[in-house]
């Protein structure tokens, strides 16, 4: 049996997700990658870069370090898997990850939306494979979708809820009659959203994921700071009571459309109709639809955060990578 | 430029359709193989078998032929695309050009249900793909999604509307207060429905798909003739009626459930919540939700028919095998 040896960097609350999978679902990763390849082969955690190795944590001692430099100096570690968050030694890690000849799987969209091509660059040089399904939505497969199942298409528009913090807010709103603040305390008090929910409901979130898609479906780089944005924060009772008697709903939309030429970008709360697909997506959930000249529409929806969903994300990349190694 | 040669066999709704998208996406998928392998690679249509050679076809000449035999034997061609339907010749093509050392793709959803395995057997067998993204809910990549975005998860159960025929009617029915007839005769006028509809609204259609995805879902083989089904010609406005008073929908469904161990495969019309995420998708539109442990809830929604869509899938496939030979 081959082993495929990775290294997690950070082990909060996506990176136990992970650790948590690929403990539980070893065997039936050992299956499919069999089915895929005919190759015997296992995932295996090898070492997992943690801040503070006196903590405690639930696992094997021998596994963690506090040394990013264990995991680049170990050549049978071939997937380096950044869940550290934040821009850096996030981006660091990555870069010299790639130098090291080691694929990279990340959920960081802030580094991708802002490195502006940088990770997909080193990676190409390196011959290595960078992949962040996770980045955008969780466990909606909106990447893989757009890079391979909408293959044969030129895309015209991305419209989607990408942030489950405030798509909870609206929908508390919407259907509790609840004011942004008390629907925002709700949120916090749930653990939807941070004490600090800035990012979440000034719409950075949403910008940093819409901005990565919208490379993806249209190839172009994107200026984050020219992107028109609006948050959700001067949304009242009345505009809610509005929205609603003319048969609407407010949604907070992040969207990336082709327009002579031009990729124009938003995020903002919409007034949708309350028949369109997005209108009834409720509560923490996300959901992404996709205009193109073949396919049509396609819209996809699921948990656009939390552990184990978005660890769900991760695997699905370490398994595509462990499969083509 | 290394090109990756292919064989199409049929020219009708959907055969054309890959033809057109090959032409027009042309430059397109030669550089998203690039940016995906690093490989400069273009796909050529070298051959396409039809019935009957002096048909006018708006195709080059010199591409078609009506004899098997001439794709058979041509070791240029490295996949073959079957997109004749029915059970033969479509399943000796299938097993031919895989012993002939050919990736075999398909959109033939009554064989891959109906064959027990044996296609995928003989591809492995003869170390060539195998892929029918086409054959399930069209443009939805369902299965994609389960082989790879849901690999690291335990499915519990699908549930999808992947008969977009029925689909319509019951649309029909419910928003316009059509009788069962008169939607019928509307959905046949559209080229929505055959002139003889029963394998869409007697099941037979939804049952062969939601057996395709249950294998793959669960890893069992289903014996079709045991799967309890039902059809919608019973459905009357009455009974439409009933359930919006209730606020429900009735769609028809197809549904694998993994139950104590075992596999509950059904295909019925069903009443469910007008806040349910499959009640609000109307028309001919196909969509499938799945349930799994990690990743919860997922759901995806597209053209479940048509040329272009359809097409669209089977090029996504294409796109697949030509990036990895």
């Amino acid at each position: 049996m081959e082993k495929i040896q990775i290294a997690v960097l950070g082990l909060g609350t996506v990176g136990s997700g992970v650790k948590n999978i690929l403990q539980e679902k070893k065997e039936l990763l050992k299956e499919r990658i069999f089915q895929k390849t005919g190759l015997e082969r296992e995932i295996e955690i090898k070492k997992i870069l943690i801040r503070d190795i006196n903590k405690v944590y639930d696992v094997d001692k021998e596994l963690l370090t506090e040394d990013f430099e264990d995991i680049l100096n170990d050549d049978d570690i071939k997937i380096v898997v950044e869940l550290i968050g934040g821009n850096q030694p996030a981006t660091d890690y990555m870069i010299k990850a790639m130098k090291a000849n080691k694929n990279v799987i990340t959920a960081n969209k802030l580094v991708i939306a802002k490195s502006n091509g940088l990770l997909e660059k080193v990676a190409k040089e390196n011959d290595v494979r960078f992949m962040y399904e996770a980045s955008v939505a969780g466990t909606v497969p909106v990447i893989k979708v757009i890079n391979d199942s909408l293959v044969g298409n030129s895309i015209s528009k991305i419209s989607g809820i990408v942030n489950g913090t405030t798509n909870y807010i609206l929908s508390k709103m919407t259907n509790e009659n609840k004011s942004f603040e008390e629907a925002l305390k709700s949120a916090q008090d749930l653990g939807f959203a941070e004490s600090d929910p800035s990012s979440d409901i000034d719409g950075d979130d949403s910008l940093y994921k819409i901005a990565i898609l919208s490379k993806l479906a249209f190839s172009t780089e994107i200026d984050l700071e020219k992107i028109s944005k609006q948050g959700i924060r001067h949304i009242t009772k009345t505009d809610i009571e509005n929205a609603k008697n003319s048969n609407k709903r407010i949604k907070f939309l992040a969207q990336a459309e082709k327009k002579e030429g031009k990729v124009v970008i938003s995020v903002s709360p919409v007034e949708i109709d309350s028949k369109h697909p997005l209108a009834n997506v409720e509560g923490a959930m996300n959901a992404v639809c996709i205009s193109c000249d073949n396919a049509g529409e396609i819209m996809l929806q699921g948990a656009g955060a939390g552990s184990r969903p978005t660890a769900s994300a991760v695997v699905s990349d370490i398994f595509s990578v462990a499969s083509k190694l």
